[in-house]
C-alpha cells in the first residue's frame, strides 16, 4: 500500500501537479466494479463498497461512510491515511489550503454532477488517469461474452425498443447519446458476465438515428451474440476506440446524463443537453412477460427459501452448530437447484444477534457468528434468475423470542402491511407511501435510518430507478414498477429486524394503483404478537401465509 | 365595466404601450385586499379571491382558477372579456404573438417570482401602474390606527423579536430588509383593522441594525401606539414617502424574499441578496404564552359552537326553516358573546347537501339553500380573539344519514385521526404526514383535492407558513407550529365532508414529536360508522369526545 502511494507521489510530482481526487466509482456509475476499478483499494487496501480519496503530496484523506468506519480502520494504515465521513470531501477539498495548484482528476470517472462541488474559483484540474499509469499488475477486465435475453424473458423485441428510444431522442432535439451498461442490456436485449451480482457486460452504447455502436471490453463474442447485433446493425468496436471514433460524431447535439456521463464522452461533443437517461422510465415500467418473469422466478426462489429453511431446522433440531456463513452456504445450495438461476443478486446479508442491527453486515472469517436458538436471524438475500431478480429479507428465530422482539418485529409487520395493502391513485410518488411503513414504529419513538424501498430490474440489477419508497422518492409510481418493501428496525447491539418482500405497482382500477406482493416466503409467527395488529391486518397476514405456504418445495 | 376598460386602452395608447399585466394581488401580497386595490372587479367585475388580468388593444384576458369559473360567467360580460384558467396566463403571453411591443405592469404588484414566467427574449416591459391612474373614485385606504397586542396575548417582547431578527439579518450579511404587514406585526406586538378578517394595518416596515421605519396609510395613530412605537424606537413615516425615503438607504446590502417584495422596492438597493423572510418561523413557531392563549380561543370558540347547535337543533324541532346564511349569522352571533371576539377569521363555509362539495363555497342571496334534515351540512368557520386565531369544520346531519353517507364519513373522520394522533421524530415534514389523512379514502379510490393542513397565525392570518399538512410541504415540523387538520370528501352534486380542527406541535420526548388538538367541538356520531373504526380509533373518538362534552355553553 505504502509503495502504491509513493509510487503515485512521485508521478503526481514528476508532472507537476499537487494532488488528485479518486472517487470509488469507474466510468460507467454502476453499484459493483470489476477488480481492475478498485483503486481505492489498489491505494489503500480499503474494500468497502463506496468512499474517496484525495491524495496530495503530504496527505492521504479516505472518505467512508458509517457502516464502514469500522472496516477501514482495520483496513487501512491509518499512519499515511487520514479516515474522514464520506460526503464531506468536498467541503474538506474547499477548505484545503492549496487548491490553486493543479490537482488530477480522472474524466472518465467524474461526470459534471459528481466534479461540481470540488470546482473552486482558484481550483486548478489536470484531466489525468494517473493512478491507472502506475498500477503495475492491474487486473485485466473480464473479456466474456455477451449472451441473448431473449424474447420470452424480455417480452419485447430490440428492434421495437431501439425504435421508441430514438423516438425519444427525436422529440427532444438530441441526435447522440451514450447508453451505459444497465440501459444498453435492456435495449438491446442482452446481458453478461462481466460482475458478481449483475448480469451485464460493461462499456457503452452510442445511438445516433443512423447508428448504433457498441464499445466492448472484448470484440470477442459468440457468434449468436455477433449475428444478432448484426441483424439489429449494432456494430461492435473496441471500447479502446471510444473516444477516436465518437470525436468524429463530435457536431452532433448529444444528450447527456449530468449524473452519470462520463465527462470525457460529454467533452468530446460541441452542443451538450442535460438529459435523464431514456432508458430509466421504459426499464422500470415492467412488461407483462417481465411480470410473469418476476413471479416466476419469486416462486423458484420461495421453495429454495422452503428448503433451506427445512435445512436450518433439522440442523438446529439436531443440536448441529450453524454460522452466518453456513446459512449463505445453504441458501446458494438451494437455489443453485433451481432453473434459471444465475447468481446471487447481492452479497447475502445473515446477521445473528447483534449482528443483524449492522445494516450493511456481510459475515466474514472474523465476524462469523454461531446461530444461538434465542436470538434473532436476519437473512437478506436474493438471486438472478434468467427470468427475474429476486430480494427478500426474513427475520427468524429458532427458539423462543422475548415480549419486546414480538412488539418490535410486529410494528415492523404493521409497516410492511401498510405498504402492502395501499391503493394510492396516479401520480402518487414513493414519497407519499414511506411514511406508512413507520408511522407504527414512531408510536414506539422507534424508526428505521434507510428508504422502505428500492426498484429492482427484471434480471439486471436489484437497485434501479426512478421508482423508490423513501422521502426522496419523488417519482410517481407506475404499473409494472417492480420495488422492495423493507421496513425494518435495528436495536443497536442486540438485534436486526426487517421484513422485505418485493411488490410490483398494478392498476387496481381506472386511475387507481396498488402493490402486488411478488415474494411468497411465510413470515415468522413466533414473532407476531397478534394483539397488536387490527382485523385487517390479521386478515392479511392470514391471507399471506397461506398464499406463501401453497408453494410445494 | 366597459368604460373602465376602455379607458384603460385610451391610457395605454396614450402611453404607447401595447397592454399590462394586472395580478390579483396588492404590493402585501397577502391573503385580502383592500377596496381600493381590486383592480380586476374594477375593470371587469370580477371579485374572486385570485385571478390575472391580461388587457391588450384588442383584447381582454380574464384567468380564474375552477373555484371560480362559474362566478366570473356570471359577473363577467364575456363579449369584452375572455375567461381562462388561472395558471395558464403566462403560457398565453408568450404565445401571443405581439410581445415585442410595451406592455405595462406595476412593479408594487410584481415580485421577482412573479414577473419571471413573463419574462422572455423579446418582451418588452414598462413600469407603469396605468391602473390607479383612470381609475376615478377608487375606495381610500382604510385610515385605521394600529392597536397594541400586549405581552399578555404576544408573550414577547418586540424588544427582543427585534434584537432576534437583527441578528438574524447580521449572520447573513444583510444591511437592510422590509417586513410585510403580518411580519412586523408579529414583530412589533400590533394589530389593526383594514381588513376584515386579519387584524392588520396594511404598509411596510424598513429595517436595518440602527433604524426601524414604519410606513404607514395613515400616519394619524392613537397616542399609545405612539408612544410605544417611539420607546422601541419606530419612526412612523407615510406610506407615499417610501420611496423617496429608501433611496437615501440605496447603498446597503438588502435582503429581499423573491416572492413577496414588490420589486418597487428591490430595484431602490444596488446590491440585493434573496433571503427568506426572518419572521416566517419564529412567528409560526408559537411560545408557551401564545399557545395558552390558542388554547383558551378555543375553548370559547367551542362554547359559542356548542351554542350554535343547541339553537340549530331547536329550530329544528320546531319546524322553523333554516338557511345557510342563517347559520353562518347565529355562529357570528354566538362567537360575538365570547371575550375579546374581534372578526371571523375568514368567510363561514356553510354548504347543504350538494352546495358542500363545492370547496370553497360561500352561500349568497342566490345560491342560499334551505338546510334539509337528511342532507349533510359542512360548516367551516373561525374567529379572530385576541388570545388566539380558529379554524373548525363539522359536517353534521339534522335527520338520518345513508349507509353510503356514513361509510365516507368514517373514511374521512379515519384520516382525521391518523393525524391527529401521529408521533413522529424531529425532522419530519408535514409532506411526510398526508397521506395519513388519505389512505383510507384510497381504499375506497375516494380521494380530496386539497392539502390535509395549513399553518395558522396567533390572532393573525389564518392561512400562514412555513408549516403545512400537504405534499408540498418540505418543511419540518417544530414544536408550537399550529395547524389544521382538515382531510375531506366531496361528492360532486351530493355532498361536502370536511372535518377539521386545529393542532399544535408539541414535544412528545427527545427528539420526537405529535400534535395535540386544540379545537374541542364533538364530531357527530349520528355519522359515524363504528364498525369501520378499530380499537386505537374507538378510543380516540370517545376521549375526544369526552373531552369536548366536558366544556360547558
Amino acid at each position: 500500500m505504502t509503495k502504491a502511494l509513493d509510487l503515485l507521489r512521485e508521478h503526481l510530482k514528476e508532472h507537476n501537479l499537487h494532488g488528485i481526487l479518486i472517487p470509488h466509482n469507474d466510468c460507467y456509475f454502476g453499484e459493483y466494479l470489476v477488480e481492475g476499478d478498485e483503486r481505492i483499494a489498489f491505494l489503500t487496501n480499503f474494500t468497502g463498497s463506496a468512499g474517496f480519496l484525495i491524495v496530495t503530496s503530504s496527505q492521504a484523506v479516505l472518505f467512508v461512510d458509517g457502516r464502514y468506519t469500522l472496516q477501514a480502520t482495520h483496513q487501512v494504515d491509518q499512519n499515511i491515511v487520514t479516515l474522514k465521513t464520506l460526503g464531506e470531501e468536498s467541503t474538506w477539498f474547499k477548505n484545503y489550503e492549496k487548491h490553486d495548484q493543479a490537482f488530477a482528476y480522472d474524466p472518465w470517472c467524474f461526470s459534471e454532477s459528481s466534479l461540481r462541488p470540488f470546482k473552486t474559483q482558484s481550483s486548478q484540474f489536470v484531466l489525468k488517469s494517473v493512478v491507472d499509469e502506475i498500477w503495475e499488475n492491474r487486473p485485466k477486465h473480464p473479456e466474456k461474452s455477451l449472451f441473448l435475453h431473449p424474447i420470452e424473458f424480455s417480452g419485447k423485441e430490440a428492434k421495437e425498443k431501439i425504435h421508441e428510444i430514438k423516438e425519444v431522442l427525436q422529440e427532444k432535439n438530441i441526435e447522440a447519446t451514450v447508453l451505459s451498461p444497465e440501459s444498453w442490456s435492456w435495449m438491446l436485449n442482452v446481458r453478461g458476465s462481466d460482475l458478481f451480482y449483475t448480469p451485464i457486460s460493461q462499456g457503452f452504447c452510442f445511438v445516433t438515428q443512423s447508428k448504433i455502436i457498441l464499445f466492448l471490453h472484448t470484440t470477442q463474442q459468440q457468434p449468436d451474440v455477433i449475428a444478432y447485433l448484426n441483424e439489429l446493425g449494432v456494430e461492435i468496436v473496441s471500447i479502446s476506440h471510444i473516444k477516436k471514433t465518437l470525436e468524429s460524431y463530435a457536431t452532433l447535439r448529444f444528450g447527456y446524463d449530468s449524473q452519470t456521463t462520463p465527462l470525457s464522452i460529454k467533452e468530446i461533443f460541441e452542443v451538450t443537453i442535460p438529459m435523464v437517461d431514456p432508458c430509466a422510465l421504459p426499464r422500470a415500467t415492467k412488461n407483462t412477460t417481465e411480470i410473469a418473469g418476476a413471479i416466476f422466478a419469486h416462486k423458484k426462489d420461495a421453495r429454495a427459501w422452503m428448503r433451506f429453511r427445512s435445512r436450518l431446522e433439522d440442523k438446529y433440531k439436531k443440536g448441529e452448530p450453524i454460522t452466518e456463513m453456513d446459512i449463505d452456504q445453504m441458501l446458494l445450495e438451494e437455489r443453485q437447484k433451481e432453473a434459471g438461476f444465475v447468481s446471487p443478486s447481492f452479497a447475502t446479508i445473515a446477521g445473528s444477534g447483534p449482528n443483524g442491527a449492522i445494516v450493511h453486515y456481510r459475515a466474514d472469517e472474523k465476524s462469523n457468528r454461531m446461530i444461538l436458538k434465542d436470538e434473532i436471524l436476519l437473512i437478506d438475500s436474493g438471486a438472478q434468475y434468467k427470468d427475474g431478480t429476486t430480494d427478500i429479507t426474513r427475520t427468524i428465530i429458532l427458539g423462543k423470542p422475548t415480549p419486546e422482539m414480538k412488539r418490535d418485529f410486529t410494528r415492523v409487520l404493521k409497516g410492511h402491511i401498510g405498504i402492502a395493502s395501499a391503493k394510492f391513485p396516479k401520480g402518487t410518488s414513493g414519497g407519499q407511501l414511506d411514511t406508512l411503513a413507520r408511522i407504527h414504529l414512531w408510536k414506539d419513538h422507534k424508526d428505521f435510518a434507510h428508504g422502505t424501498g428500492h426498484g429492482v430490474g427484471s434480471f439486471l440489477s436489484v437497485h434501479e430507478g426512478p421508482q423508490r419508497i423513501s422521502k426522496f422518492g419523488h417519482h410517481p409510481l407506475l404499473p409494472g414498477m417492480i420495488l422492495s418493501n423493507e421496513p425494518g428496525y435495528y436495536l443497536e447491539g442486540q438485534y436486526g429486524i426487517r421484513i422485505e418482500s418485493l411488490v410490483y405497482v398494478k392498476e387496481d382500477r381506472e386511475n387507481w394503483y396498488t402493490f402486488e406482493t411478488l415474494t411468497l416466503v411465510p413470515i415468522d409467527e413466533k414473532l407476531i404478537d397478534w394483539d397488536l395488529l387490527n382485523k385487517e391486518e390479521k386478515c392479511w397476514v392470514e391471507s399471506y401465509q397461506k398464499n406463501a405456504r401453497a408453494i410445494t418445495p
